[in-house]
């Protein structure tokens, strides 16, 4: 597909003891890298779009370990930039059935948290691109990560780039000194496709109610913020660290449609799902068009398969989310 | 067991990145040995019979490499050939639940694929033996290759050892210049005991329905080649990658009967099965001499343990084998 | 929780083929160490507890190795001993879904079963302890194993120490001239905490019927020796080697009770999970005090944890088990 | 540096048993890429130019991996092509002090070897380009690569960029019916900077004496062949495996000169380090301009430290080659 | 030897790619702890005197895998303390010949650089202590660490327990608004046994000459800090990163001695030699008690070995370094 | 070569930590197999010969392991016997410079060391063979053991077959009640072709002086034991645990003659060499017939080599040992 995409955000180190082993056990961490829009800007680059990421690396060797992630796994890199301090960094040791996973982050003082608003150029960034995705968690990093993601989504706006936002992220994230309901709504209403959950709407605009109506937050969403054309959101049934079930949903403005739901009897990496599902969602709307079932379900079929993926990023080609998507969940030997 | 198992074919390098990682994310390769034949006799062997393999290797420390693999899996390879060229291979890319592994197969140009008819002493080689088993895979390979599998099944009738074909293979291997069609019927003619399904039986020779009526394709086989004695099958119920279900089936050339089916829910190497299930069927008819629906379950087993065990080849024991068709499920430690 | 539990037994290396490969494939074995009464005592550090382990080591670099675990995960290991011979050693095969996990001991000539009475001085280990555990393999290993065993019993009673054993070991143990029924009553009857099966009961002292009427068998045996306040014991159904289900049993003296059952989907590490029922158990009755259902779900939910970690010893934290016991399986994901 | 180099030539996947193991003991191989031209693209990116490579590799996931390896190590990749067939592939057992690095090619039938001359559009490729690169080894390969090769240069020619050759290769490669002596000559005298022995020019074009006498055979080439203007090579003394000592030598038009001798006391890997020479001449003749001598000991330099260096390919900085060039051979700690 | 040493300072997580592979090629990191003062407690452990390390740590897992390291490794933790933040962190990318290893801190805002004067009881800490030892990099820490360091310092000159410092400090780790020139001289004028090289002295004190001259230079700290007994420091030759000398000298108070000089020629890991030292002077000192060159000679051996230690810390026994110091050089095995 | 050697003797498990890393720090064993007889066996195979072991293993899946190990390295296993109990061990750490590796044994209870003399059928074992090769481990093991190989030697008598022996062993190994001195003199005097020192010669017969004279003990003992054809040793320099020398020497009945020295600068593996040596006096007795200095040459390039492979076994073709025996030393990289 030659539609192209940039992702702005940070990239984090992460780090696992192998396999099932614990934090306690490790006597080595196994190593990639991740970071919501960057694993968003992958999946759709493995799926066929262009796709090019902005972020903010140490000027030294891990940092361009980093970049030489980004570049293997097909993603434009021309404007990453570096400088002081830190490469951001998590941990991550791997549950199953009733353990959970556990995650470690060490994103203070990372080269990404100290971005500021003028290094980058936008207008330049964003030339010839169609499509712009920024996530929760770049507001809620530092301040001058939120103005920045503020500049790129009006410059997108400005030059009439489609803007996605997957919006959520962790109250006990934002710890300098503004809140997520100060900061928010500037950046959600110039956003066109807002991925989230019913506690997301009322987190941060107090509309809806919590884990249900999805449909009525959504709904209200978008009367707030006109620019809006669809919200979308999961269903996730967490039966255990090793079994989960998915089914995506979509306000389309007009109606409340779901996905097929997914059974995933088996995880093996279940970091990036929701990434996965984004990027699902962005490729499905550019894919289908019109038809926002079918990218409902090219989301939630790339979410599914996203649990079988080692790693933040979703792998999986188009033809293997196509055929998922059209019901073949046999996983029969492809020779 | 006291008896003696001869089997032709090639055999591969086989090279899967680490665990469920994907192509794109190896950067080393786990290294074993494998094809259909070789594979059915080492199943023989670790169940207790005497088993040698023939083909032929590329002669240089590769092809010494892959006979190494073979003497350490019990196999003679007194038989074993050395000439030009590279050693075939395959690449398999292990998938999860909805995820389907990936094969990408190297065999053009192969040691194996330059086989002439002279090349091998087939009285020589069948000296002593019970049993020649043969797959479908040999004749797809190369004229050469299917002119001496013809050899062999030849001497092999002139000697009076038992003959069995694990006859199907895919449309798409053949391609030489002659058709499945011209070439398996000889093959299959001078074959006791046939091992298929409903599809392969209509593909190759036009008789029966896909899919549907194996019991009557077989006999329509029987009637055609009256050599045949027995038509073997499995029904495999493909529920996700990581979930399969077995049953074999058996027109014994008097009824048709059913294997137990059993249920692997957490599959660990999908690859090799059907061997496993052709090497049970082979030892079972030995083992239980007159009593076909216990050499069938004794193949569903051994072919259900399979799933659990790395690698192409069945390792696992008589007593394996024989806990599981009693129906003990439990997977109980041994201590 | 500031209480001291001290336990004694043998300590073995394991040894296991990486995965789900099998002694034919190795060539490397994962190392751990293990042994039943070191496993309760590591896992209680993980919930909390001071604990301490007492053993005899061979005097050389894997003697030390040994102690070196120990101390790493939390034991103190002052009271180690050493000595002639060899360290005791275990190899491990592991098995999924009808394929047994295999286990072969090599224990004869450790330097442990070359214990002999006056080695430890009781008194000086357990001063300041709130707790003494053993189990039945120590008895069964060797003539001198079992008399300091008795000793440390005799004592911790003396000191007015509390004492659990788990008292099951397997009749083929037995194997330096006298009978489990010989030995274990002396030691059985000053116990305080008795865990068993009603198999065991049977076993050793004829009482109750197997498998059946576990209150019946633990009644039989309170009123043989009156010390015995609780016994505890679980049940076990083994859907296969990657599915067990876990259900907690006590008769508290005075009343019959079951905790909740739990359903481990995808076993990760069979072994040690009887051990982390056993130090759930202590820890369990020592937070909960007089609440013995509480203990038991206690239990229950640290022996379902131990199969998704990897080793012989359950490393998870309170937290981990007081949010299973509460009826959280869902193992999502903590930030 | 701001200019840009254009490399074309096969890489192969590189299978390397683990450290010093032998082929006979691998049970895994080790996964990196290379390819003598590639090789030289990478580490000028390393260095700091723009470097893009030029190949065809199959249309298959192993393709795709060979190419996500060439991007993640700065190389541009928008030219490169796919198609039928295999990837070339390469076995490398390494060896040690007396023992021999041993080599096991495959490359007949892979995907580069089926170029043909009309595949690439080398104007297109080459613009903007500043230094085109290739090697004796590609027109070995196939008469299409040769062509392919002579239409790259030549376009080099006309559009004024400079063009390096290290024309050396072995007489055993050439088996497409064509010799050395026919079809080389064509491509060297269109070629600027020449990389090779007075056994390359003696074996090529019968000119000067092996061995012996570089400046004077170096002479008579660019007497034949006046389009060149230096002719560059080294002195390599195989003390052992482990053991090599380096000295690269000139003949600069007007004078022979030397680099300083650097002695390789351990090496780890033996393997591209005639292309880390390569890189080095072309990046030392643009980095110094009008001084041979600098650019002949930058390229020793940096030939010296790819025998540090794990793979095929020199990833060493421009301060590292600096420091040795400058005679810091100290390998202090940088912290 | 009955003695007991304590240290202070900050423990690091340490990730190494792989062998001599560089960050660029790292797909794993291998995982050990270190850090100067930990490093001396660790080897003075394996030589059989009592240590424990007192230091701050982050209070999650990482933290506790740190401390898991430090007991492992024979040390005493009951003095950690655990708060905020993060776990102090270096990056090691080993080097050969010519090519330096390359290292990475990450050590700005560690738990153990948030450490404050009252946070530790030194009078509870150091009972029954026989030696404190300290190193240069503390204070250059934060002023919190120096000032924690300079209460452990005076406290044990109170409890008249011996003070060893290894002084020594890059100028560029001085970043909290102090110098070393401001902070260095309260901390050395209380310690009994300094460490250090003219350079050292030179720059902080001004006192001598750099590179020459080690004796004068050490007189002149004596006088000034006339607590001083012994100034200790060694003359490393690094010939390249893998073949380094190394030779021990020390001015008495008296004289000026020097040990045998030492010739590593295939180095293993550089890092943390320097702590062996130290530690074989500590632990020399107290063995050997008047004879001043037989520990200088036994520190001296202790360095060397460590060079062919993998990891931070010197695991070699009092056996191996008396072996060497004595002249044997052989490397001999040991049945 | 068309000749057979038959070896007798013990086979151990051999689990080292990874690369230099030191017991304390292992979390996984590298795993092979070796013993001196069975080193010796699997050299010649891979020089040509054609070669089986006799040993006696566990009857479990260990025994089964090494009983593969032996025929993947080409050994004939048809006459390896199982019974109790365990398999004998042997762990390795392996040191570097001046660290010496250390060997730990677990020998004591082995099923090797439970052989009994009539365990075996000699004269069957023996026929068609033209070698036994025997060392002084085997005596020393237990009474049997040394039965059994007498047993062995007395039928190659019988029977016409060459006989050699590696007659050193070390004084603390003799653990069974009897002494090397009574023991051996019967087995050396019925061996043709002995390897040994003047140490050994001294230590079991009194003969000639330790260190010096090699010609003049070698001389006495073939005057004691008129059977004795030549008598061969090695001079070994061991500078450092990385860097050895070596030297074939031999008393051939008439004059002392002595080898090519070799020197191994970069040591990979330094245990089996001596059995490498031992392959190379055997396989070059019968390559060279009349020239006891080539086949001197030869064991000593053979041994040297073995310095450079990993594991036990000396895993070099022919054409390697030829080319250094002739002098290249280059290690040049082989294509």
């Amino acid at each position: 597909m030659d539609k192209k995409l940039i992702t702005f955000g940070e990239v984090m180190m992460r780090l696992s003891p192998p396999g099932y082993t614990m934090f306690s056990q490790a006597s080595s961490f196994d190593l990639v890298y991740g970071g919501g829009e960057a694993n968003v800007a992958i999946s759709c680059g493995y799926l066929g779009m262009k796709a090019a990421h902005v972020t903010r690396f140490p000027d030294n060797a891990l940092g361009k370990a980093a970049t030489q992630f980004l570049r293997k796994h097909w993603l434009g890199t021309k404007d990453v930039i570096y400088g002081d301090n830190m490469l951001g960094k998590y941990f991550l040791q791997k549950g199953a059935v009733h353990r959970s996973s556990e995650v470690i982050y060490e994103r203070e003082g990372s080269a990404f948290s100290l971005i500021k608003p003028d290094m980058i150029n936008w207008e330049e960034v964003l030339k010839g691109a169609d499509w712009f995705h920024w996530t929760g968690i770049t507001p809620a990093i530092s301040e001058g990560a939120a103005m920045c993601c503020l500049e790129a989504i009006k410059t997108a706006n400005k030059m009439g780039i489609k803007v996605s936002g997957d919006i959520n992220s962790r109250q006990n994230m934002w710890k300098y000194g503004k809140t997520m309901q100060e900061v928010m709504p500037e950046l959600v209403k110039n956003t066109d496709i807002v991925i989230t959950s019913s506690r997301g709407i009322k987190e941060m605009f107090g509309l809806g109610e919590v884990g249900v109506g999805f449909s009525e937050a959504a709904k209200e969403l978008m009367n707030t913020f006109p620019r809006i054309e669809k919200v979308v959101g999961k269903t996730r049934k967490s039966i255990s660290a090793s079994h989960q079930q998915i089914q995506g949903k979509m306000w389309t403005g007009k109606k409340y449609i779901k996905a097929d739901k997914l059974d995933v009897t088996h995880v093996i990496d279940r970091v990036g799902t929701g990434d996965a599902f984004a990027s699902g969602i962005i490729f499905g709307l550019l894919y289908y068009q019109d038809d926002d079932l079918q990218a409902l379900n090219f989301a939630t079929a790339a979410c599914a398969l996203k649990h079988t993926v080692v790693g933040d990023v979703n792998m999986v080609s188009l033809d293997n989310v196509l055929s998922l998507m059209k019901g073949d969940t046999s996983g029969k030997i492809k020779r």
